[in-house]
C-alpha cells in the first residue's frame, strides 16, 4: 500500500474545516477532530481520519444529526442518563464524559449512561479525559453485531470495548480494548494479504472455526447474522471463549441495559435514524480513597515493576498499557502521520462534493495507486 | 478418585462447628461457611469446603487472627477504605460488601476498598449479596503471583477474578472468572490424569511456551517467581494477550493500588502475618438509571436472545452467565454433594486435631483410597 504523510497539524486543519462544512459549527469541529487525530496519533487508524468518509455517510443519509444536541433525561448527584438523540457520538460523549467527571468532582464518583447515539470513535479518548484531571475512569460502548458467543454461531454481541484509564508516572495505565479477539480490521488486513486467520479468531456461518477472511467478512458485511469474530479466549471454554463473552457481556450491561438503549443485536441501519449505540462513562475521584498522589506514586511503582519484569525474550520488551501508545504520539508528532493513498484519494472526493480546494491541505499528490471506493453518498 | 456423598446439611453443620472450634464466634463460622457452601453449590469445588484444611492452616500460623475486626481506616459517602487487619477473609469481605450495599441505598453508587486481609473464597459470593437485594454489583480480589503477563517470565500478577452479578429473571447475571486462562487447579487436574496441557496455558521457567502441567506447577508451588499461567488471551497479543494481561491489571488497580495495599507480587506467607490480599467492592442501585424493574425486564429479554441464539452445534446449549450454576444448585441441593475422599481424610484429621468425633458428621466411610496429603500445621 502506497501512503501518503501529513503533518498532525495539517490533518487537524483539513478535519476542522471539513466538519464545520459537514454542517457542525467551529467548536464542535474542533472537538470531533481532536477524538480522531487522538486516534491517529496513538496509531489505531481504523478510528482516525481514516474513518472520515463513514461520518460524511452516516451525516448524508440522516444517521448523524449534525443539529441535534444530547439530552439527559434522568438524573440523580452520582448519575445521568442521557438521550443522544442521534447527534454525533463524539460530542454526545464529550458532554457526557464531562458531566461524569463534574459529578465525580463533588460526589466522589459518577456513572453516566448514553443511548440513541452514534460511532464515538477510541473510548479511550474519554478515560484520558477525566485521566488527565487526576480521576479514574471506565469507558464502554456497544456496536453493530460482530461476535458469535460461547457454543452460538449467531452474532449478537458488539465488538465491545472497555477501556479503563488511572493517573500514573512517566506515563497513567491507558487500556482501551475490545473484547473480541481480533478487530474487524485485522480480518480486512488478512484478506488483502491472502493469510490465513490463526485459531481461536473467527467462525463460518456454520459455527465452525474458520481461517478465511473473506468468507468472514461476507458474513458480516453482508449481514447475515451468523458467523463472525470470537470473543478474547477463543471457541472453547478450555481456552476461555466465556470469559471474553463474559467481558463483552459487561461492557454491554453498562451502556445498553443501564441506558435502556439498544442492545448490539438492536442497532439499525436505515436512513435517518440513529444507529442506536449505547455508551457509558464511569468517573471514579481517587480523594474517595485518600491521598491521591500516593495512589499515583503507588501505582507508578507498580507499572515499572511489571515493565522490569524478568523478559520471556530479552529482546522483546514488556510494556504496561498506554506506554506504546505514548512512544506512537511522540513519533507521530515528530514525523507526521501516514496516510493511505486510498484514504486521501476518500478525503479529496469529499472536497469535491463539499466544493473545497483539496490541494490545498493535502498539497498535489500522485494517487493512481489509490483504489477506488464504492463510496457513494 | 473415590467421593463420600454428603448432604448440604451435613457439610453446612460440620463446616460451622468447625470454624467455631477454630475460635470464631456462633455467627462468623455460619458466615464462613455460608461463602464455602455456595462455591460447592455452583460446582467451584476448589473454593468450597475442601479448602478448609487450608484455612485451618493459616489460622494455626496466625496469618489469619481469629480475634482480629477489620476497620474503616478513611471514608466518605460514597467509599470506604478498609483495613482487614489480618481477619478472616470472607468476614471482611460481607462487612465490606454491606457497607458497599448500605452506602449504595443511600447515595446511589459505592466503592469500598480492602487491604491486609486474606483468601476470601469466590468473588461471586459477594456480588450475590448485592444482587439478591436488587443492586448490581463488581467484587475484585487479587492473590499470590501467579500469572506471567504478556513478553514476561516473571508471574507478578494474581488470578485476580472479576465478578460482576446484575438483577434478572429467571437468574441473575452472574459472571465470576480468573484473568488467567486457568485456574491452578486446572494444572493440577491435568498433572493427575499426565494430561498435556493447551496451547496458550501456561509457560516454564525460561518464558517459554509448556505443556507440562508438573513442570508448571513445580515453578509455582516451589515460588520460583518465574513460569506461571498464561492471561486468558494466551502467549501472544495475536490472541490476545495483552487484553487478558489489562483485565487483571484492572483487577489490580481498583483494588491493591486504590487501598494502598500489597499488590500480587508483595503478597506474603509468613507466620502471624496477613497475606496481605486486597479486595474492592462496588454497588450500583440499577435506581440512579430510573425504573430498576424495567431495567431488570431489559436484561432479561436480552439474556434470553442470547439464549436462544442459533447454536453452532445443536446438541450444546448456548449459556448465559451464572445459569449454569444455577442448575448446580438445584442439584447439590438434591443429590447431595460429592467430597472426595482425600478431603475427607483432611476433615478427619481435623477432627482428630480438634477432639471431635468426626464420625458424628462423616459417618463411618472407607477412607483406604484416599491420598495421605503432606499437611501437617
Amino acid at each position: 500500500m502506497s501512503y501518503v504523510n501529513y503533518s498532525v497539524e495539517t490533518l487537524k486543519n483539513f478535519c476542522e474545516d471539513i466538519f464545520e462544512k459537514f454542517g457542525f459549527t467551529r467548536r464542535e469541529a474542533e472537538q470531533i477532530t481532536d477524538v480522531l487525530l487522538l486516534a491517529d496519533l496513538y496509531g489505531v487508524q481504523s478510528h482516525g481520519t481514516q474513518r472520515l468518509v463513514r461520518y460524511h455517510k452516516s451525516i448524508m443519509k440522516g444517521c448523524v444529526k449534525t443539529d441535534a444536541k444530547p439530552q439527559i433525561v434522568f438524573e440523580t448527584p452520582v448519575s445521568a442518563v442521557i438521550d443522544g438523540n442521534a447527534a454525533m457520538g463524539q460530542l454526545t460523549s464529550i458532554f457526557a464524559m464531562n458531566k461524569a467527571i463534574e459529578k465525580a468532582r463533588n460526589v466522589g464518583m459518577a456513572f453516566v449512561t448514553v443511548r440513541n447515539s452514534n460511532h464515538y470513535g477510541i473510548a479511550g479518548y474519554y478515560t484520558k479525559m477525566a485521566c488527565d484531571q487526576g480521576l479514574m475512569a471506565i469507558c464502554v460502548t456497544n456496536s453493530e453485531s460482530i461476535m458469535v458467543h460461547t457454543n452460538s454461531k449467531q452474532a449478537i454481541l458488539g465488538s465491545n470495548p472497555i477501556a479503563f484509564a488511572m493517573p500514573a508516572e512517566p506515563y497513567p495505565f491507558w487500556f482501551d480494548a475490545a473484547t473480541t479477539v481480533i478487530p474487524k480490521g485485522k480480518l480486512e488486513v488478512y484478506h488483502k494479504a491472502d493469510k490465513a486467520l490463526h485459531d481461536g479468531w473467527a467462525t463460518d456461518e456454520t459455527g465452525k472455526e474458520c481461517h478465511n477472511a473473506e468468507q468472514v467478512l461476507a458474513c458480516i458485511d453482508g449481514k447475515k447474522g451468523v458467523g463472525g469474530i470470537l470473543p478474547v479466549g477463543g471457541i472453547s471454554e478450555a481456552s476461555g471463549s466465556h470469559k471474553g463473552y463474559g467481558y463483552s457481556m459487561i461492557c454491554e450491561l453498562l451502556c445498553s441495559i443501564t441506558s435502556g438503549g439498544a442492545t448490539s443485536n438492536h442497532h439499525v441501519r436505515k436512513p435517518g435514524q440513529s444507529a442506536g449505540t449505547c455508551h457509558a462513562f464511569i468517573v471514579i475521584d481517587p480523594k474517595i480513597f485518600g491521598d491521591a498522589e500516593k495512589i499515583k506514586a503507588h501505582l507508578s511503582t507498580f507499572l515499572q515493576e511489571l515493565r522490569d519484569a524478568k523478559r520471556a525474550d530479552e529482546s522483546v520488551p514488556i510494556y504496561t498499557h498506554g506506554e506504546k501508545e505514548m512512544y506512537a504520539k511522540e513519533k507521530h508528532l515528530r514525523e507526521g502521520i501516514d496516510v493511505d493513498v486510498s484514504t486521501v484519494l476518500e478525503m479529496v472526493n469529499i472536497c469535491r462534493d463539499l466544493g473545497i480546494d483539496s490541494k490545498k491541505y493535502l498539497g498535489d499528490v500522485d494517487l493512481s495507486n489509490a483504489k477506488e471506493t464504492t463510496y457513494k453518498v
